[in-house]
């Protein structure tokens, strides 16, 4: 279900869109991996990303959860093509605490202009991985959005 | 189906409770109405909420309609009920550009144990409002989670 | 948010596509309304529809929400295109019991190629409705699929 | 994240509440695995079940899907528990044609009340599997309701 990239340079354009978001630099997120049809983000937990009770807040979660699913779509398009999410459905399952959390964002279909992914967020303290979130979303292939990117 | 706030100083406690919430003051989202069943969140849009293409970041959106109905549901809930969230998806409309965002999030069904809320999110530019996004998710009651709160 | 229909005969286009749905027949719903950017199907509750506590089965409700959430999206498309599926989460409310169930969809936002559309699903009983099920969607435009259809 | 089953005798307990489900017997569903965590439904694709283009009606898609995973979910509960949807999303992959349908649905995380599964359903032809749909949802646990079921 997994196509060949048709972009040779997949990963260095990935890693040049991701460091164009800013918002992902204000939350303080990373991008370790970036293979085809996968990506992983980081997120080093701090206090500046808390809820009321001292956790992770969902939206930066949900934000490292879109991010690296829509990445990992993009990994499978064109040189010239943007990806724009179209819908995100996140299931919380464990409250996100611990050092940091991982967001594994992997291609489950890729059609000609949609592509469906999931993302499993665990949290990780003491090299154990717990599972936080899983979110499963859309996103659309837009052709030439992206043209004369560097 | 909104039943009345079982505790007269619902609008205190949530603000208190948006207070709290660290990740809300990263992104610069404020509080802005707290009635029965109803909250409005307002986010103004700057540079450091950015995705590749300048637009606000799909998450921070996200936040602010979580948030909105996540507290839109504790109008309702007693005074020592914490809330959390159990999902919630987000279908984007339209981009997000303009002036800033406001999310309004608003209970659809109040259950014993969950409540089903929609949050609206819209741009705002010279004016004119245009939805963005449209949420709708599950959120549960933890019976004296926010117990001993001020 | 909704434009014109730009079919002027989408009504019947609508209703000649809805009796090819076999599976509509099967449970036994009907179409009711069909208006740009609405479309209304009922469902008579009985014993054949039922999960293991009597109720109608969350299954024929998604059905009967997706149905009209498609033809919704399907009255603001071209004569010659098709409707499909590319989402649609359901948040159930309350038990599906009562003489009829009633799906109501309405489109939020019609796009060039996805439209998102909301269902309400109520309950009817002795005259009373009751909420039972709250659904949002995406729907893809698919031209030329429906070409030569009568 | 798997627990042990609580009920030595969860599977007989699941067959006898599909057994109860008239509207898998309506659509010609039938349960063909149960085990802790995981339960699969096969649909034989016949035209009773169509829409308007002659593939599978995505309702019964979402029917079998829904219904695998809550009764994964309830193989992991006590015996008087009862298994209530409280919300579920599908992503429709590829257009459901073939000879059958198998829903495969599988805990993710089993938490005190609330259980979130996985379901990836398939179209079967030739002996070759196409995924068809993969949907995530949340299921309550409904402690006593179903005392007294043989």
């Amino acid at each position: 279900m997994i196509r060949p990239p048709r972009d040779p340079d997949f990963a260095q354009r990935v890693r040049a869109t991701f460091a164009r978001q800013a918002f992902m630099r204000l939350i303080g997120a990373e991008l370790v991996t970036v293979a085809p049809g996968e990506v992983a983000i980081v997120l080093p937990i701090r206090a500046g990303l808390a809820q009321q009770h001292g956790y992770c807040h969902a939206g930066a979660t949900w934000a490292i959860a879109d991010t690296a699913s829509g990445f990992a779509a993009q990994t499978l398009m064109g040189p010239e093509d943007g990806v724009l999410t179209v819908e995100l459905k996140i299931n919380l399952l464990a409250p996100a605490r611990g050092e940091r959390l991982i967001a594994r964002g992997r291609v489950e279909r890729a059609g000609r202009s949609l592509t469906v992914c999931r993302s499993d967020v665990v949290a990780v303290a003491g090299g154990v991985e717990t599972p936080v979130a899983l979110a499963v979303g859309t996103f659309m292939t837009m052709p030439g959005l992206d043209a004369a990117q560097p």
